[in-house]
Protein backbone atom coordinates (compact mmCIF):
# COMPACT_ATOMS: atom_id res chain seq x y z
CA UNK A 1 0.00 0.00 0.00
CA UNK A 2 1.22 3.63 -1.02
CA UNK A 3 2.36 5.55 2.02
CA UNK A 4 -0.06 8.16 1.07
CA UNK A 5 -3.01 6.22 1.15
CA UNK A 6 -2.12 4.28 4.27
CA UNK A 7 -2.01 7.82 5.85
CA UNK A 8 -5.49 8.79 4.48
CA UNK A 9 -6.91 5.51 5.59
CA UNK A 10 -5.38 6.21 8.99
CA UNK A 11 -6.86 9.50 9.63
CA UNK A 12 -10.17 8.81 8.39
CA UNK A 13 -10.17 5.66 10.89
CA UNK A 14 -8.83 8.31 13.66
CA UNK A 15 -11.53 10.85 12.51
CA UNK A 16 -14.59 8.25 12.41
CA UNK A 17 -12.95 7.04 16.05
CA UNK A 18 -13.25 10.24 17.24
CA UNK A 19 -16.91 10.57 16.20
CA UNK A 20 -17.19 7.60 18.12
CA UNK A 21 -15.69 8.90 21.48
CA UNK A 22 -17.87 11.80 21.57
CA UNK A 23 -20.63 10.16 21.45
CA UNK A 24 -19.52 7.81 23.80
CA UNK A 25 -18.73 10.57 26.09
CA UNK A 26 -22.19 12.68 25.02
CA UNK A 27 -23.46 9.60 26.10
CA UNK A 28 -21.82 9.26 29.48
CA UNK A 29 -22.88 12.79 30.29
CA UNK A 30 -26.50 12.26 29.64
CA UNK A 31 -26.21 9.20 31.47
CA UNK A 32 -25.34 10.68 34.87
CA UNK A 33 -27.36 13.64 34.63
CA UNK A 34 -30.43 11.34 34.58
CA UNK A 35 -28.55 9.55 37.63
CA UNK A 36 -28.80 13.19 39.28
CA UNK A 37 -31.79 13.90 38.49
CA UNK A 38 -33.36 10.71 40.21
CA UNK A 39 -31.09 11.81 43.30
CA UNK A 40 -33.02 15.24 43.11
CA UNK A 41 -36.05 13.66 42.82
CA UNK A 42 -35.78 10.19 45.33
CA UNK A 43 -33.35 11.71 48.01
CA UNK A 44 -34.65 15.33 47.97
CA UNK A 45 -30.73 15.92 47.29
CA UNK A 46 -30.25 19.65 45.98
CA UNK A 47 -26.44 19.29 45.22
CA UNK A 48 -27.49 16.51 42.24
CA UNK A 49 -30.47 19.06 41.02
CA UNK A 50 -28.17 21.35 40.74
CA UNK A 51 -25.08 19.04 39.13
CA UNK A 52 -28.01 17.94 36.28
CA UNK A 53 -28.51 21.33 35.31
CA UNK A 54 -24.88 22.29 34.97
CA UNK A 55 -24.16 19.27 32.70
CA UNK A 56 -26.56 21.09 30.01
CA UNK A 57 -23.64 23.63 28.22
CA UNK A 58 -21.12 20.32 28.18
CA UNK A 59 -23.82 18.59 26.08
CA UNK A 60 -25.17 21.11 23.73
CA UNK A 61 -21.23 21.75 23.28
CA UNK A 62 -20.68 18.19 21.89
CA UNK A 63 -23.66 18.06 19.90
CA UNK A 64 -22.22 20.66 18.12
CA UNK A 65 -18.83 19.21 17.80
CA UNK A 66 -20.14 15.77 16.81
CA UNK A 67 -21.97 17.67 13.89
CA UNK A 68 -18.75 20.28 12.82
CA UNK A 69 -16.95 17.01 12.73
CA UNK A 70 -19.18 14.79 10.67
CA UNK A 71 -19.53 17.62 7.94
CA UNK A 72 -15.19 17.53 8.12
CA UNK A 73 -15.51 13.80 7.71
CA UNK A 74 -18.38 13.88 4.75
CA UNK A 75 -16.66 16.77 2.96
CA UNK A 76 -12.84 15.78 3.04
CA UNK A 77 -13.53 12.21 3.16
CA UNK A 78 -16.51 10.88 1.48
CA UNK A 79 -17.50 8.03 3.82
CA UNK A 80 -19.80 5.42 1.91
CA UNK A 81 -22.25 2.25 3.04
CA UNK A 82 -21.84 1.64 6.59
CA UNK A 83 -19.72 4.19 7.85
CA UNK A 84 -22.04 6.61 6.16
CA UNK A 85 -24.65 5.35 7.86
CA UNK A 86 -23.01 5.38 11.36
CA UNK A 87 -21.76 9.36 10.23
CA UNK A 88 -25.81 10.11 9.34
CA UNK A 89 -26.75 8.17 12.87
CA UNK A 90 -24.59 10.20 14.57
CA UNK A 91 -26.12 13.41 13.80
CA UNK A 92 -29.08 12.26 14.52
CA UNK A 93 -28.38 10.37 17.45
CA UNK A 94 -27.04 13.84 19.07
CA UNK A 95 -30.39 15.20 19.10
CA UNK A 96 -31.69 12.73 21.05
CA UNK A 97 -29.16 12.58 23.41
CA UNK A 98 -29.82 16.88 23.77
CA UNK A 99 -33.34 16.22 24.37
CA UNK A 100 -32.56 13.73 27.16
CA UNK A 101 -30.15 16.07 28.89
CA UNK A 102 -33.11 18.99 28.78
CA UNK A 103 -35.39 16.44 29.96
CA UNK A 104 -32.93 15.32 33.04
CA UNK A 105 -32.03 19.18 33.64
CA UNK A 106 -35.98 19.67 33.85
CA UNK A 107 -36.58 17.23 36.18
CA UNK A 108 -34.41 18.10 38.38
CA UNK A 109 -35.15 22.04 38.27
CA UNK A 110 -38.83 20.55 38.96
CA UNK A 111 -37.34 18.94 42.19
CA UNK A 112 -36.78 22.04 43.84
CA UNK A 113 -39.96 23.10 43.51
CA UNK A 114 -41.52 19.70 45.05
CA UNK A 115 -43.71 21.28 48.52
CA UNK A 116 -41.12 19.12 51.01
CA UNK A 117 -44.50 18.78 53.29
CA UNK A 118 -45.79 16.82 50.53
CA UNK A 119 -44.46 13.77 51.84
CA UNK A 120 -47.47 12.11 52.06
CA UNK A 121 -46.76 11.81 48.26
CA UNK A 122 -45.41 8.17 47.44
CA UNK A 123 -42.44 8.37 44.78
CA UNK A 124 -42.19 4.84 44.73
CA UNK A 125 -44.24 4.61 41.44
CA UNK A 126 -41.40 7.32 39.97
CA UNK A 127 -38.92 5.43 41.42
CA UNK A 128 -39.97 2.68 39.77
CA UNK A 129 -40.38 4.23 36.35
CA UNK A 130 -36.98 6.04 36.71
CA UNK A 131 -35.39 2.44 37.57
CA UNK A 132 -37.38 1.07 34.15
CA UNK A 133 -35.94 4.58 32.05
CA UNK A 134 -31.97 4.64 33.22
CA UNK A 135 -32.04 0.88 32.36
CA UNK A 136 -33.51 1.31 28.82
CA UNK A 137 -30.78 4.38 28.25
CA UNK A 138 -28.15 2.49 29.63
CA UNK A 139 -28.54 -0.22 27.22
CA UNK A 140 -29.63 1.95 24.13
CA UNK A 141 -26.18 3.89 25.02
CA UNK A 142 -24.19 0.22 25.24
CA UNK A 143 -25.60 -1.15 21.98
CA UNK A 144 -24.87 2.77 20.35
CA UNK A 145 -21.05 1.98 21.71
CA UNK A 146 -20.92 -1.90 20.20
CA UNK A 147 -22.97 -1.25 17.08
CA UNK A 148 -25.22 -3.96 18.55
CA UNK A 149 -28.53 -4.30 16.66
CA UNK A 150 -29.80 -7.36 18.93
CA UNK A 151 -29.64 -5.16 22.30
CA UNK A 152 -31.18 -2.26 20.18
CA UNK A 153 -34.30 -4.39 19.68
CA UNK A 154 -34.39 -5.46 22.95
CA UNK A 155 -34.53 -1.62 24.24
CA UNK A 156 -37.25 -1.10 21.59
CA UNK A 157 -39.53 -3.53 22.31
CA UNK A 158 -38.78 -2.92 26.20
CA UNK A 159 -40.45 1.11 25.99
CA UNK A 160 -44.15 -0.45 26.66
CA UNK A 161 -43.42 -0.77 29.85
CA UNK A 162 -42.38 2.40 30.30
CA UNK A 163 -45.49 3.77 28.41
CA UNK A 164 -47.55 1.79 30.86
CA UNK A 165 -46.37 2.68 34.35
CA UNK A 166 -46.38 6.42 32.60
CA UNK A 167 -50.27 5.70 32.51
CA UNK A 168 -50.54 4.77 35.72
CA UNK A 169 -48.79 7.48 37.45
CA UNK A 170 -50.70 9.98 35.63
CA UNK A 171 -54.24 8.49 36.84
CA UNK A 172 -52.44 8.46 40.61
CA UNK A 173 -51.49 12.02 40.41
CA UNK A 174 -54.86 13.36 39.40
CA UNK A 175 -56.34 11.07 42.11
CA UNK A 176 -54.05 12.95 44.27
CA UNK A 177 -54.86 16.50 43.65
CA UNK A 178 -58.69 15.45 44.03
CA UNK A 179 -58.74 14.26 47.21
CA UNK A 180 -56.07 16.75 49.00
CA UNK A 181 -56.18 19.83 46.70
CA UNK A 182 -53.13 20.95 48.85
CA UNK A 183 -51.07 18.88 46.82
CA UNK A 184 -51.82 20.75 43.72
CA UNK A 185 -48.61 22.11 42.78
CA UNK A 186 -46.19 19.35 43.81
CA UNK A 187 -48.55 16.98 41.84
CA UNK A 188 -47.91 19.33 38.64
CA UNK A 189 -44.61 19.05 38.74
CA UNK A 190 -44.70 15.48 39.24
CA UNK A 191 -46.79 15.00 36.35
CA UNK A 192 -44.36 16.85 34.41
CA UNK A 193 -41.97 14.95 35.77
CA UNK A 194 -43.21 11.91 34.89
CA UNK A 195 -44.19 13.21 31.50
CA UNK A 196 -40.31 13.71 31.05
CA UNK A 197 -39.32 10.11 32.24
CA UNK A 198 -41.74 8.90 29.26
CA UNK A 199 -39.90 10.82 27.21
CA UNK A 200 -36.36 10.02 27.61
CA UNK A 201 -37.53 6.87 27.31
CA UNK A 202 -39.11 7.42 23.91
CA UNK A 203 -35.63 9.24 23.07
CA UNK A 204 -33.97 6.14 24.28
CA UNK A 205 -36.09 4.34 21.94
CA UNK A 206 -34.99 6.68 18.77
CA UNK A 207 -31.64 6.60 20.12
CA UNK A 208 -31.90 2.28 19.61
CA UNK A 209 -33.85 2.11 16.21
CA UNK A 210 -30.63 4.47 14.94
CA UNK A 211 -28.14 1.54 16.14
CA UNK A 212 -30.13 -1.01 14.51
CA UNK A 213 -30.82 0.98 11.12
CA UNK A 214 -26.76 2.34 11.24
CA UNK A 215 -25.65 -1.69 12.27
CA UNK A 216 -27.65 -3.53 9.38
CA UNK A 217 -28.79 -1.17 6.66
CA UNK A 218 -32.46 -1.76 7.51
CA UNK A 219 -35.55 -0.03 9.60
CA UNK A 220 -37.51 -1.48 12.40
CA UNK A 221 -40.73 -1.74 11.86
CA UNK A 222 -42.56 2.25 11.75
CA UNK A 223 -45.30 1.11 14.69
CA UNK A 224 -43.37 0.35 17.56
CA UNK A 225 -44.69 -1.38 20.52
CA UNK A 226 -46.70 0.88 22.65
CA UNK A 227 -48.53 0.45 26.10
CA UNK A 228 -50.66 3.03 25.55
CA UNK A 229 -49.19 6.21 27.10
CA UNK A 230 -52.32 8.85 25.51
CA UNK A 231 -52.53 10.87 28.80
CA UNK B 1 -19.69 22.00 -20.96
CA UNK B 2 -19.05 18.38 -21.48
CA UNK B 3 -22.70 16.78 -22.06
CA UNK B 4 -21.70 14.19 -19.04
CA UNK B 5 -20.58 16.92 -16.95
CA UNK B 6 -23.90 18.96 -17.61
CA UNK B 7 -25.79 15.83 -16.88
CA UNK B 8 -24.45 15.04 -13.92
CA UNK B 9 -24.88 18.59 -12.38
CA UNK B 10 -27.97 18.84 -13.12
CA UNK B 11 -29.12 15.61 -11.87
CA UNK B 12 -27.46 17.01 -8.91
CA UNK B 13 -29.56 20.21 -8.45
CA UNK B 14 -32.34 17.77 -9.11
CA UNK B 15 -31.87 15.88 -6.23
CA UNK B 16 -31.21 18.87 -4.27
CA UNK B 17 -34.21 20.24 -5.27
CA UNK B 18 -36.59 17.28 -4.11
CA UNK B 19 -34.85 17.44 -0.50
CA UNK B 20 -36.22 20.95 -0.51
CA UNK B 21 -38.76 20.05 -2.09
CA UNK B 22 -39.81 17.36 0.75
CA UNK B 23 -39.07 19.43 3.52
CA UNK B 24 -41.52 22.22 2.12
CA UNK B 25 -43.94 19.42 1.90
CA UNK B 26 -43.32 18.08 5.37
CA UNK B 27 -43.36 21.97 6.70
CA UNK B 28 -46.69 22.49 5.24
CA UNK B 29 -48.03 19.28 6.66
CA UNK B 30 -47.52 20.32 10.05
CA UNK B 31 -48.31 23.54 9.53
CA UNK B 32 -51.60 22.15 9.31
CA UNK B 33 -51.17 20.15 11.97
CA UNK B 34 -50.78 22.64 14.25
CA UNK B 35 -53.64 24.72 13.25
CA UNK B 36 -55.79 21.74 13.13
CA UNK B 37 -54.87 21.22 16.79
CA UNK B 38 -55.91 24.80 17.59
CA UNK B 39 -59.12 24.58 16.27
CA UNK B 40 -59.41 21.37 18.13
CA UNK B 41 -59.10 23.42 21.70
CA UNK B 42 -59.82 26.21 20.70
CA UNK B 43 -63.56 25.40 18.98
CA UNK B 44 -63.66 22.17 20.25
CA UNK B 45 -63.78 20.70 16.74
CA UNK B 46 -63.21 16.41 17.08
CA UNK B 47 -62.91 16.56 13.52
CA UNK B 48 -60.23 18.87 13.67
CA UNK B 49 -58.59 16.67 16.57
CA UNK B 50 -59.31 13.18 14.30
CA UNK B 51 -56.96 15.19 11.34
CA UNK B 52 -54.19 16.27 13.38
CA UNK B 53 -53.48 12.74 14.61
CA UNK B 54 -53.73 11.55 10.95
CA UNK B 55 -50.96 13.57 9.85
CA UNK B 56 -48.72 11.84 11.89
CA UNK B 57 -47.78 8.96 9.23
CA UNK B 58 -47.02 10.78 7.02
CA UNK B 59 -44.78 13.50 8.74
CA UNK B 60 -42.94 10.21 9.61
CA UNK B 61 -42.28 8.55 5.97
CA UNK B 62 -41.39 12.00 5.35
CA UNK B 63 -38.94 12.04 7.51
CA UNK B 64 -37.66 8.61 6.48
CA UNK B 65 -37.35 10.01 3.03
CA UNK B 66 -35.35 12.67 2.96
CA UNK B 67 -32.76 10.74 5.15
CA UNK B 68 -32.61 8.08 2.27
CA UNK B 69 -32.75 10.45 -0.02
CA UNK B 70 -29.67 12.55 1.87
CA UNK B 71 -28.07 9.85 2.13
CA UNK B 72 -27.75 8.73 -1.28
CA UNK B 73 -26.92 12.60 -2.38
CA UNK B 74 -23.87 12.29 0.40
CA UNK B 75 -22.74 9.10 -0.97
CA UNK B 76 -23.20 9.40 -4.60
CA UNK B 77 -22.69 13.42 -5.26
CA UNK B 78 -20.33 14.26 -2.44
CA UNK B 79 -21.94 18.03 -1.57
CA UNK B 80 -19.56 20.88 -0.50
CA UNK B 81 -19.67 23.97 1.49
CA UNK B 82 -23.37 25.25 1.45
CA UNK B 83 -25.06 22.34 0.29
CA UNK B 84 -23.39 20.01 2.24
CA UNK B 85 -24.72 22.56 5.56
CA UNK B 86 -27.95 22.56 3.90
CA UNK B 87 -27.55 18.42 3.67
CA UNK B 88 -27.10 18.13 7.43
CA UNK B 89 -29.20 20.98 8.51
CA UNK B 90 -32.20 18.94 6.87
CA UNK B 91 -31.31 16.34 8.41
CA UNK B 92 -31.68 17.90 11.67
CA UNK B 93 -34.42 19.92 10.74
CA UNK B 94 -37.01 17.16 9.79
CA UNK B 95 -36.83 15.67 13.36
CA UNK B 96 -37.86 18.75 14.70
CA UNK B 97 -40.84 19.01 12.38
CA UNK B 98 -41.56 15.27 13.05
CA UNK B 99 -41.28 16.33 16.67
CA UNK B 100 -43.86 19.28 15.86
CA UNK B 101 -45.97 16.70 14.48
CA UNK B 102 -45.80 14.66 17.96
CA UNK B 103 -46.74 17.76 19.57
CA UNK B 104 -49.98 19.07 17.49
CA UNK B 105 -50.54 15.26 17.48
CA UNK B 106 -50.56 15.29 21.24
CA UNK B 107 -52.70 18.32 21.67
CA UNK B 108 -55.45 16.99 19.48
CA UNK B 109 -55.46 14.30 21.57
CA UNK B 110 -55.97 15.80 25.08
CA UNK B 111 -58.62 18.23 23.15
CA UNK B 112 -60.96 15.16 23.39
CA UNK B 113 -60.43 14.28 26.73
CA UNK B 114 -61.30 17.83 27.83
CA UNK B 115 -64.24 17.83 29.99
CA UNK B 116 -67.03 20.10 28.14
CA UNK B 117 -68.36 21.19 31.34
CA UNK B 118 -65.86 23.31 31.94
CA UNK B 119 -66.54 26.03 29.95
CA UNK B 120 -65.91 28.00 32.99
CA UNK B 121 -62.03 27.67 32.33
CA UNK B 122 -61.03 30.82 29.91
CA UNK B 123 -58.85 29.28 26.77
CA UNK B 124 -57.93 32.91 26.20
CA UNK B 125 -54.30 32.23 27.10
CA UNK B 126 -54.23 29.24 25.34
CA UNK B 127 -55.38 31.05 21.90
CA UNK B 128 -52.78 33.62 22.16
CA UNK B 129 -50.15 31.47 22.91
CA UNK B 130 -51.30 29.04 20.05
CA UNK B 131 -51.57 32.11 17.74
CA UNK B 132 -47.67 33.38 18.29
CA UNK B 133 -46.58 29.40 18.18
CA UNK B 134 -48.43 29.54 15.23
CA UNK B 135 -46.94 32.49 13.30
CA UNK B 136 -43.44 31.55 14.63
CA UNK B 137 -43.09 28.17 13.18
CA UNK B 138 -45.03 29.84 9.80
CA UNK B 139 -42.17 32.15 9.72
CA UNK B 140 -39.20 29.61 10.61
CA UNK B 141 -40.68 27.11 7.58
CA UNK B 142 -40.53 30.55 5.40
CA UNK B 143 -36.78 30.96 6.16
CA UNK B 144 -36.50 27.60 5.82
CA UNK B 145 -38.15 27.71 2.18
CA UNK B 146 -36.10 30.66 1.38
CA UNK B 147 -32.78 30.09 3.11
CA UNK B 148 -33.61 33.87 4.87
CA UNK B 149 -30.92 34.26 7.57
CA UNK B 150 -32.40 37.33 8.66
CA UNK B 151 -36.16 36.22 8.95
CA UNK B 152 -34.36 33.11 10.98
CA UNK B 153 -32.85 35.55 13.96
CA UNK B 154 -36.33 37.13 13.89
CA UNK B 155 -37.55 33.76 15.07
CA UNK B 156 -35.37 33.05 17.03
CA UNK B 157 -35.82 36.28 18.74
CA UNK B 158 -39.44 35.92 19.64
CA UNK B 159 -39.49 33.13 21.35
CA UNK B 160 -38.77 34.89 24.39
CA UNK B 161 -42.49 35.70 24.38
CA UNK B 162 -43.51 32.38 24.09
CA UNK B 163 -41.91 31.39 27.40
CA UNK B 164 -43.28 34.44 28.73
CA UNK B 165 -47.04 33.49 27.82
CA UNK B 166 -46.12 29.60 29.01
CA UNK B 167 -45.41 30.71 32.83
CA UNK B 168 -48.56 32.89 32.71
CA UNK B 169 -50.47 29.93 31.73
CA UNK B 170 -48.97 27.62 33.99
CA UNK B 171 -49.71 29.91 37.14
CA UNK B 172 -53.32 30.48 35.97
CA UNK B 173 -54.16 26.86 35.80
CA UNK B 174 -52.86 25.92 38.82
CA UNK B 175 -54.83 28.45 40.35
CA UNK B 176 -57.83 27.18 38.56
CA UNK B 177 -57.59 23.66 39.89
CA UNK B 178 -57.18 25.05 43.36
CA UNK B 179 -60.55 27.69 43.85
CA UNK B 180 -62.60 24.40 41.64
CA UNK B 181 -60.77 21.10 42.23
CA UNK B 182 -63.86 19.52 39.97
CA UNK B 183 -61.03 21.29 36.89
CA UNK B 184 -58.48 19.57 37.91
CA UNK B 185 -58.51 16.35 35.15
CA UNK B 186 -59.29 19.66 32.36
CA UNK B 187 -56.40 21.55 33.96
CA UNK B 188 -53.96 18.86 33.78
CA UNK B 189 -54.78 18.05 30.18
CA UNK B 190 -54.36 22.35 29.45
CA UNK B 191 -51.39 22.07 31.14
CA UNK B 192 -49.95 19.81 28.85
CA UNK B 193 -51.42 21.30 25.80
CA UNK B 194 -49.40 24.48 27.01
CA UNK B 195 -46.44 22.81 27.54
CA UNK B 196 -46.61 21.22 24.00
CA UNK B 197 -47.12 24.54 22.75
CA UNK B 198 -44.49 26.17 24.85
CA UNK B 199 -42.59 22.75 22.56
CA UNK B 200 -43.68 23.70 19.16
CA UNK B 201 -42.06 27.48 19.97
CA UNK B 202 -38.78 25.75 20.97
CA UNK B 203 -38.84 23.66 17.85
CA UNK B 204 -39.24 26.31 15.42
CA UNK B 205 -36.51 28.09 17.51
CA UNK B 206 -34.18 25.33 16.86
CA UNK B 207 -35.58 25.32 12.83
CA UNK B 208 -34.00 28.86 12.61
CA UNK B 209 -30.97 28.42 14.07
CA UNK B 210 -30.41 25.54 11.48
CA UNK B 211 -31.69 27.90 8.65
CA UNK B 212 -29.27 30.32 9.90
CA UNK B 213 -26.01 28.24 10.14
CA UNK B 214 -27.34 26.34 6.45
CA UNK B 215 -27.25 30.07 4.82
CA UNK B 216 -24.46 31.90 6.86
CA UNK B 217 -22.13 28.98 7.77
CA UNK B 218 -22.23 30.88 11.59
CA UNK B 219 -23.69 29.54 14.42
CA UNK B 220 -26.29 31.89 16.46
CA UNK B 221 -24.98 32.59 20.04
CA UNK B 222 -25.55 29.61 22.48
CA UNK B 223 -27.25 31.55 24.66
CA UNK B 224 -30.89 32.59 23.25
CA UNK B 225 -33.03 35.48 24.93
CA UNK B 226 -35.71 33.70 27.26
CA UNK B 227 -38.63 34.41 28.60
CA UNK B 228 -37.93 32.06 31.86
CA UNK B 229 -40.03 28.95 31.11
CA UNK B 230 -38.91 27.50 34.09
CA UNK B 231 -41.97 25.76 35.04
Amino acid sequence: MPREHAHTVSSYEQELDRIRAMMARMGGIVENQMALAMAAIVDRDEDAAAGASECDPQVDALERDVEALAIRLLALRAPLAGDLREVVSALKITGDLERIGDCAASIARRSLRLDPADGRISLGGLRNMGRLVQENLRRAIDAMGQHDSERAVEVWQSDTVVDELYTAMFRELVTYMMEDPRTIRSCTHLLFIAKNLERIGDHATNIAERVYYAATGDLLPVVRPRGGAVV
